[in-house]
């Protein structure tokens, strides 16, 4: 993708603190972090979300993952941490290029990732679960 | 694991809404859901975080999360998601067996996942850097 930013990292066309490479992989630090050491890990194949990435990458991508999540846990010494990935622009994604956030996080940090609720009421559970049931059967 | 309340709703000792299940993977909707959909997705074998799971059980864990996060987005029509891990208590994790949350999102929903910040200096970006590389060599 001649204009991805994160293809552009990954040809060296732009400049990155790059944590680590191989030949499917190539992580580096987000430079607005959450907490220093916050860390993006993208196949260096252009896709955009899961939903258009390889089962063999979306695998690669899932054992650096945990490679450099254990880097990072023992390098910075944190006690916790998240891995997430933001889908599509309404699901917080800025570049459009698939990318595993490691976010490290520290005791009474204050982040809050998200707020919970009840569901209205078992059947609308049940209506809930059988739409996206319907499709996996 | 005896105590662990998702092994119990693996081996169907505690009841759940199931969307999914395979030989090695299972999911169902999270009952305090940040929207409708909110679905966790685990292995069935008992592991605590991405650091102590097997790069096999790794691998099937996103291979299913995909074919899951499609369903969701597309019986739900929801325009975007979010799949996050939690790890580790300091990380928001409050059951001790690994999931993955798949967290439906809708435009101007306000969840905001986090507050990001600059690093004070490039040199600061290179020490962390080096940190990390440091155990990936």
């Amino acid at each position: 993708m001649d204009e991805c930013i994160f293809c552009k990292i990954v040809n060296g066309e732009l400049p990155s603190f790059k944590v680590y490479e191989d030949e499917d992989i190539f992580a580096f630090l987000d430079l607005r972090p959450v907490h220093p050491g916050h860390t993006l890990i993208i196949p260096k194949k252009h896709s955009v979300t899961v939903l258009d990435t390889d089962e063999e990458v979306l695998k690669k991508l899932m054992v650096a993952t945990k490679k450099i999540a254990k880097a990072v846990y023992e390098s910075l010494e944190i006690k916790g941490f998240n891995i997430t990935f933001c889908q599509f622009e309404v699901g917080g994604q800025t570049v459009p290029h698939l990318h595993a956030h490691i976010i490290p996080r520290y005791e009474g940090d204050g982040l809050k990732f998200w707020p919970s609720r009840e569901y209205e009421s078992d059947d609308h559970k049940k209506e809930i679960q059988e739409k996206i049931t319907r499709l996996l059967k």
